[in-house]
């Protein structure tokens, strides 16, 4: 009998604890908990100023899973789609500069007043195909989020790994995905596609689904306090090939509520036990 | 150039105006209104009596566009699935005595305590084989809904419509799907899978994903009011052959606070103008 892969280290997304911490308190706090990795938010790495914190992030030996985010490219005109490209470049630039292992998208959803689906996937389709070279260029992994189908209308229109996939395989090289358990794990093809995402996980992203669930974006549960079978999906994504961080992001009113170093505290702890 | 095809029947769903209206309030208020069609949930039914509700709307002469609903398989023990079966047939019975089009079935979420997720599916599709057999011999037509996946913990584990035609080749004949605009409307899949489902399309519903959307459950918008395409998904279910009623179901604190003739003459103006 085969043992259980390990499990990837540890990497704190900042909008876990972001009500409190700026990004050098979670560098400090990631130092403090001995978690290895972090993937802050372009606010925080912003508010910081990118070149300090890249400093700080390599001094603390902190890997850096992922930059949130890029992405949000439907837009009603086109000065709308060329700002978000340009604000995308700024992003690559910002992934490069702190070594990133990926620029997480999360591409956006309806264009206001619009119920031009197909359309605003295609707008999403050309935005990437804008960007992947300069990306490529800079030596940063997109990473694409499919996001739950309950974000669809105004937050991606990217809702499946499977539609993931078959964007990756138009764009072609340095183009993966970045996979959150809350995202995918209804999806009743999921384990058929981690399969063809192969080396292509760029990403994975841990938290929970609560029962119930009493908001659509920011009600997140801490890994063990919902009902995904967070162990099932990173066995899935390490038998495609997949050797890097777990990284535990929550959108969640409750914990943002909480003293950080306790977020911090349960959240390791729940890595080692329940993901 | 092709002409559009004409929409069909408005019907009612009875959960619309549950707050306010009994069975024969609503077959009252489909006459008053000039709504052909109605579908009642199995509480108003029962409340009212199967055998004086289907005479009632007979005399109406109102079609049944579907009854509301059997399914909820999964459960923690045998004695639990034992009883689902047992209310799914009285469930079949009741479709049958009022002539019902279809019976819907919202197929269950996990059981309680449960993240075994293919368990639970595997329990939804032991649950329709053992009942089919039963509805084929009353020729009452199940209509598998794939419920929306932010519904997959608690309410439906049947997520997609892919997935539920997977089941109905695996089940055979008498077997369809009951198709809510709302629950399927962000599936990359969607076109696809509606060509794919073509005759075994049992059941048209209609109402709109309103941004922002504030419940899971009960948000539910009037058509046009939010930002699904209707027309579209309309014509691609028309297209696949469906000729059927278009059923309106709201589950909306909103529209359940309303005067129901208010709200069936609004929803009758949007059946002729948004659906």
């Amino acid at each position: 009998m085969m043992a259980a892969p390990a499990i990837g280290p540890l990497s704190l997304n900042t909008v876990t604890v972001k009500e409190r911490w700026g990004l050098a308190e979670c560098i400090e706090g990631c130092a403090r908990h001995a978690i290895p990795g972090i993937s802050p938010w372009r606010d925080v790495l912003q508010a910081m100023g990118v070149g300090k914190a890249a400093r700080q992030i390599r001094e603390a030996g902190l890997l850096v899973s992922g930059l949130c985010r890029g992405g949000m490219f439907p837009a009603a005109d086109a000065a709308g789609r060329r700002a978000a490209i340009e604000d995308n470049r700024r992003a690559i630039d910002e992934a490069q500069a702190i070594g990133a292992a990926c620029l997480v998208m999360v591409c956006g959803g309806l264009p206001p007043g619009s119920r031009d689906l197909p359309g605003a996937r295609q707008m999403v389709h050309e935005g990437l195909a804008e960007i992947v070279p300069y990306a490529r260029s800079a030596g940063v992994t997109i990473g694409l989020e499919p996001l739950h189908p309950m974000t669809c209308a105004d937050r991606s229109v990217l809702s499946t790994l499977g539609q993931a996939l078959d964007l990756c395989d138009a764009l072609g090289e340095g183009v993966g995905v970045a996979l959150d358990v809350y995202h995918v794990w209804w999806d009743p093809d999921l384990s058929r596609q981690i399969a063809r995402a192969g080396s292509r996980i760029a990403g994975f992203h841990t938290c929970d689904w609560l029962v119930p669930t009493t908001d659509l974006v920011f009600d997140r549960g801490m890994p063990g306090d919902g009902v995904i079978d967070i162990p099932a999906i990173r066995a899935m994504v390490q038998a495609a090939g997949y050797a890097g961080a777990v990284e535990c992001e929550l959108l969640s009113r409750r914990w943002w509520a909480e003293d950080p170093d306790r977020v911090l505290s349960i959240m390791k702890e729940r890595h080692n036990t329940v993901c």
